[in-house]
């Protein structure tokens, strides 16, 4: 079967393109070129790119370089790009040049085919609109893809990583709450240690998450600064004066984002040290997940030959072999999400190594590893929020048989015997496979009421530094 | 518009299932919980299931633990899998329990299904093929996902990354040749150095990708032994005596893979340091491969105002700010393909590194990476030998020139005048902008025929380590 | 030789330590088990040890449960440690247990041993001062090591890193400032793009800078929250009321850093985020300080087969066969640093992501690493500041030069031309291997006197993205 | 007080350098540029160095370009640094030029002066052996210090990192036989499994040390394939033909590693393929070693609180504040060795992928951080080893506890009831809070002697798949 086609042209000459396809010449000769992976940028990022050509044609009709004709049907295909009516358009992989050139000339293709369509001519006239001279007017891809990439990055860190946090603060901190008279044994090095509560235990989560939302916050100002307006190299060679702050203002209206334009243009086309940072904050928020859910894996583990202090609510999934055999399976993908995290960091900081003068050019693989990051932590953070976290109970049973026969309690004591001769407590007690309260007795330091006044695990738990 | 469906049972109770689609139970309620993110397997990966339920099936025959009729419609269906017809019945996304178990579970559903459909059964009953006694039977998840991890990773290496980097040596063996008389400056700390040719840079590239070939050959052995009959633990509970053999057998027949049993299966389930090796190796060659596309572009930057020795091909795309600009757009795909598969490596270490006990539960979020490496990998080395190394071409005005200008050759008269001498002949030359033959005639320690003579850019390029 | 020795006692038994040795039992029992490697921590760490034991006695004193007698000899003795004078006393590698347990009894011995000669007893006595009961008192390995982490690494900071940062951004702004006039070719993807100045490349170094100021500056203050007096788990427990206040401010009076107590000690404990935030605020610089050292050796290279526009100040090295050629040497150790300042960001990250429960177990590893980043990126920045950035000059001629031969500042008639007849101009330009100018004419679209007025390179540099 | 000094000359003019230092004026100039860091070179490289400047004057003489009485001097002295004699004569730390030049110039120059002293003259004459001329003969930093790299690396391998490795796996492989008949319930997702022995768990381990073996086995080939021989650039400019063999037969003599000469040396001056290559078996190494060291302290957690299935010796270390608390401190070490050779490998990967053209300048970072995993890597398995694994032993009445009330055992009915009654079995069992035999017995599937006969679980822990 042949496939109906036209004829585009470019600077270099024609080019054959289905028909029913809204992009041109440039975006053909890349897709038959880059035949790699099935890597895509995610939808947000096309619809990015909507919202970046759209406060583009506002920004140029203030400047009065572009007719209001010709940008309001720019505008018009811009927010239609922006609502994912497009998508289906953007045929590249991220597999491109360094500079997402393609994406963007696919971008200032499909709008300017459908604003020439809107004016009631066919597809590849590239007239009244045309692809560079007005969809791409007073920009280059070397503004604009850096430009989306922030915008793309700002909208998901509000409307999917904060909210993802937010929830899982919260449901720490419920949980936090309801725990609070829940005594367990604390554990360091693995061992045993003094006694504190199941409320501390998840109030250290909570407070992992309230550092985490400050962490994206102090990210945010320096994600808001846009290059765009530099074009080619960023000195604004071809952008009139004002257009950058005029654009500004247009995606900052759309948006309610307070997006301001960069003083120093160069520095964020040539260098995303910005992105880095915000992937830094990410890659800080992994390892503290990874520290709650293997606690919480950690935790629950059994059901009868683990540490079972905790349990955990059950997902309807089981083993293809085990019959009946609940796991955690919940809190292994946040771990494996927070693993995709700290690796995506590490190609997101080689990415911004390997710029070199005027142009970063390995842009495509650091936002698609950043935009990953993003919506793979916010979904799997809510998911443990949602599916896990808050359907958390205690075995307390098993936490209460655990305090009566820790043996570190005694540590209280230092006080009052000193180190030295408590120090004989404990050995007496694990030698002889007594509670520590006998072996203090039996060493004649105190006696068993002395004992139990002084060593009283839920007083322990709630000590100086428990009292804020 | 209401989806018609059909009910399924499983351990926990019954489950609605859209009529048309063949997965089951534990599948949906997988689907239902897990709404994170959009990385999905690579088909290899579905197919390779395929492989393994076919082989477990046969094997099970010839252990007589599974009647003919009913491994024989599971056979079929596998097959199927294999060939790619049920991959719409995969809907699941990498982010579920760190074992691959529902992955497995799907697999088993939708070959039951489908195995019942052949014996003239509808969907979901489960009967007579079902999907945890028959389609799983001697297997649990913990054996077959990684089974069927090595198996994915192992058809990749030989059909698609192995001839890549085949391609690119060959190519880069055509240019060395090519260019065996081309005089150049090498650079060494990027400062202009001793005379040598094109032909011993592009050897040097070549000598990279013959170590490449040999560091995958290499990982090769671990990667064939397959942990396919421990079932749950790595014991073999519910595994027939030998199945493992007939096992390996059926796939290596099908694959023409030597694919062998490991003699502890337990290692191979409660760890992947097979794919960590192999991954070290993509990384290894990701370093090479970054370092040779970094050489090209740079030889290759102006046109007018950079290095300029090599000429590399047009592919046609250009600036959408400036008209008619040329870049190296397939040495930076292949830049970015390095970049992330060794952020990617990152990941699978410490995927790896996050077992407990009998089983690793990282395992989807590290065959995803692993494969993705081995994609993308492939795709760009192909494109870059194809598309780039093949076409390019050198200028060999630039080249003279800078043969002409530079100052070091004169390191050549070292065993004659000694360091301290030529020493005073450079210092010379650059102070006074003269050439060194000049300097070396104005300091009176030889005369121009004996400079030509010793100092002959050719000759000193074929020097005692070129005659290899 | 026999060396003289004492024997000192712990809760184990007895144990043999050379005579002139300040440490004691515990410390000589780890250095008899840890013969691994020889990495040791920093002094800074065992000066901060100093710091925190003598803040600790000062707020045992306030809360009334240390005589001031005995705190006054621990305070001398700590102040001691903090001046240097004892670090031979410390013979442990960072090879430890994860608390950090035997560098903080190392700290309490030695402390003891010289608090107790204050008062004319002899080593070994722990009388009247106890390492445990007086120099460790309402303290624990696990809250102390943490604060010396996190006081080291402020320290560091503020002293060294902070102010080599100003040094470089300074000697930028200069270079910057020096070369505001001086025109030269942009590139971007390496190749040559629009006209631009050299000031502006430096002033996009300098950005950079700025913001890397920010970053650390944004980074201290989570670094200032002091888990000191969570003591054993983080409840507090032997830690009187208050003693956390006071500590910190003894800590904040002697150090003029503003430390805090952090409300929920246990985070500070059983995680350290804080100190993974702030190695990702160097993995950022890093990152800026590797395209900023690439940039200014590439274009430096040569001195007559490079891009030769920069001239950076000789170093007196040299090669050992080249007589006379002069490298980079500087910049190559930044870049190197900056490597090193990556993959320890990896260890810190791993480290972080290790912690179990109520402690985290791998502190050594983590401040050592951490240390040791601020350390070599403040040193090497600041001799890249000040012998190598200081002396950068231009080379004007080749500058010119490349101006005058680059193609793409017609760029600037897109707006007259439009996009399509100015990819006309450049293609015949390079075809024919004439100026743009020339091509321009020819092709008829306007007159030599048209083309300069409208192509001025130094016109262009001063792009409306210039202006601020 | 005043440091008496001397005054040497290089090719820039006269440098003062103290009287009884044995360097030149290089290093020293060096040492006055260069304040960065503490970090210096292992003893191992600067001893590798010595070795290397031995062969090279033995091949130097067998090729006719050295007199027998210069190098016998030369030799004689280059054995004494291979000795460590004047390993105080090496001030420079790591961070300096990225060839090492300056570390080859202080060997070259150290040699020189201790040479010409055995000829009776002062310090500093350079005669009759000269720094370049004679010690650096036929060489270049460019191909000794690669070659000094590859050296010392398969000194450490050989040396220490292999026995330590082999002292491992026969550690683990004696407790494997000694718990062959210990069962114990196996954990998959941490929660409880199927049964199994503590001799199969030691056994996997053993798995991974062998592999771990085979791997650092096939990384060597290739580290002993040398560049020596490519002097500058890789041309072998003023190297004599056969230099290159007769220096590696000199070299394997004296080492008994047989090093061959590369056939294309520019490959190994451009690049470190080989080292990335072994820092990748490391890092699997590392992952492998995390695991076990993780699941030791895991099954050894407790004392009453946790698992506690293993016991692990005391080490005589512990608590500052809980008195008498063991803790698992060098498993912990073992845990911190590895973190730092996963991130010592993300260096060396990001060094060796900085290279360019013909020199790749990342190589002392490069070395620093391969001999430092090497190191470490190897004192802490030997460790492990020695004084943690070969003590181990088993809890057995926790085992049999254990064992006794695990539901999964169960499992092995599945080929005699299906999975879906035996998953009604392990429900029925956890609701009701029953063994699984009281379950099955209740729900009619079989009775008590029937259960006991299909269930036993030492019977199943010798499953199938046990039996090699």
């Amino acid at each position: 079967m042949i496939t109906p086609s036209r004829i585009e042209h470019d600077a270099f000459g024609p080019v054959e393109i289905p028909s029913d396809r809204y992009w041109g010449a440039q975006t053909q000769r890349a897709l038959g070129l880059f035949e790699i992976g099935e890597e895509r940028f995610p939808t947000v990022l096309i619809s990015a790119f909507g919202l970046q050509k759209c406060a583009a044609a506002q920004a140029n009709v203030r400047c009065g370089v572009l007719a209001q004709e010709i940008a309001s049907a720019i505008e018009k295909a811009a927010l239609e790009l922006h609502e994912g009516r497009w998508d289906d358009h953007f045929p590249l992989t991220i597999w491109q040049t360094g500079s997402g050139t393609q994406t963007n000339m696919n971008a200032n293709e499909v709008i300017a085919n459908r604003a020439n369509e809107l004016f009631g001519q066919p597809l590849g006239t590239k007239s009244p609109v045309h692809p560079n001279d007005h969809v791409n007017r007073s920009q280059s891809s070397n503004d604009s893809f850096p430009t989306v990439m922030h915008v793309a990055a700002a909208i998901e860190l509000r409307g999917r990583l904060r909210p993802a946090l937010e929830e899982l603060r919260s449901a720490l901190a419920e949980r936090s709450h309801a725990f609070a008279d829940v005594v367990k044994v604390a554990r360091t090095h693995l061992m045993d240690a003094v006694p504190m509560t199941m409320g501390q235990t998840f109030g250290t989560f909570e407070r992992q998450l309230s550092n985490a939302l400050a962490r994206i916050d102090d990210a945010l100002p320096r994600l808001l600064i846009l290059p765009q307006g530099g074009t080619a190299a960023g000195t604004g060679l071809n952008a009139p004066e004002g257009f950058d702050t005029f654009f500004c203002a247009a995606l900052a209206d759309v948006t309610g984002l307070s997006f301001v334009p960069s003083t120093h243009k160069f520095e964020g086309m040539a260098a995303h040290d910005a992105l880095v940072e915000l992937s830094g904050a990410l890659n800080t928020i992994a390892t503290s997940l990874l520290k709650i859910a293997n606690d919480i894996r950690l935790l629950a583990s059994g059901p009868r030959c683990g540490l079972g202090e905790l349990l955990i609510p059950d997902d309807g999934l089981t083993s293809s072999i085990m019959p009946g055999k609940r796991n955690p399976t919940i809190a292994e993908v946040l771990v494996q999400a927070c693993l995709q995290v700290i690796g995506n960091h590490q190609t997101i900081t080689l990415a911004n190594a390997s710029g070199n003068f005027e142009l970063n050019v390995a842009k495509p693989v650091l936002v698609y590893n950043l935009l990953q990051s993003l919506r793979v932590l916010a979904d799997s953070v809510n998911i443990f929020a949602r599916r896990l976290v808050r359907g958390i109970e205690v075995n307390r049973e098993q936490l209460a048989s655990n305090v009566d026969r820790s043996l570190l309690a005694v540590t209280a004591l230092n006080p009052i015997l000193g180190y030295d001769r408590v120090a004989q407590i404990t050995a007496r007690a694990f030698r002889d496979r007594v509670t520590p309260r006998e072996a203090a007795v039996a060493l004649g330091f105190l006696d068993g009421d002395e004992y139990d006044r002084l060593v009283d695990p839920a007083a322990l738990a709630a000590g100086s530094a428990s009292k804020r």
